[in-house]
């Protein structure tokens, strides 16, 4: 199997801005940097995504997200942070190796546009509601 | 200090379509349902949001959202799932209590709209790991 970007990135075969690293987990610049500072935090051991990495992979990635996000509010000026890990295809995720976007908010125009629109349609909340809840 | 609404629901002053509750966490139908199926799940202690709650308090809710955007992919449907927390105003976040979005994505068109557009100007990306890694 081909490696991902990641993994070639965990392995030193593409370089990377570095922001942390430890055994488990990797964070660098995505080279987009929809905002400044937009940075990328990865598990080192290969998961797809969230929905399939076990959970203490999980919180060692998420804790250093959270970190990397009061930095960028205390030291980078920054007045916002969107933490964001989209999950297949469908939800946006390009690289299938987990990883979570930590993005820095401005203010003014951005490259970061999101949208939560209202859905206008006659959703059936209740029946909705049980059919997540008896499987969880 | 006015309760703010997911305090209120917490409390069972507000309703909710209820997913999951635990002494910890509760997670529940988002009204405006983005999607078929957009959860939120909170924090019961009243933290700011996901800079600010402790690292095993925001374990926990993470892994019910983790669990619930499993359950979408398996049973409702889903093609994809977005995990969003959004901190602060600047950011796009509304209640001023932590809160993850799981929003299940399908085909077709929908009510969450992201787009991650790359930075055109010039950035000095050695300059801004610096700044962030030397914070860490």
């Amino acid at each position: 199997m081909e490696k991902d970007i990641f993994c070639k990135i965990i392995n030193g075969e593409i370089p990377c801005h570095k922001l942390y690293e430890d055994n488990d987990v990797l964070a660098f610049l995505d080279i987009s940097q929809v905002t400044k500072g937009h940075a990328l935090v990865i598990s080192k051991k290969h998961y797809e995504n969230f929905l399939t990495i076990p959970q203490e992979e999980m919180h060692k990635v998420m804790d250093v997200a959270q970190r990397i996000g009061q930095v960028d509010i205390k030291y980078l000026g920054a007045k916002g942070v969107n933490i964001l890990s989209n999950c297949y295809e469908a939800a946006g995720q390009t690289v299938m190796h987990f990883h979570v976007h930590v993005i820095p908010r401005y203010e003014g125009n951005e490259g970061f546009i999101l949208e939560m629109k209202q859905n206008d349609g006659e959703l059936n909340l209740p029946a909705i509601a049980k059919a997540i809840k008896k499987e969880l």
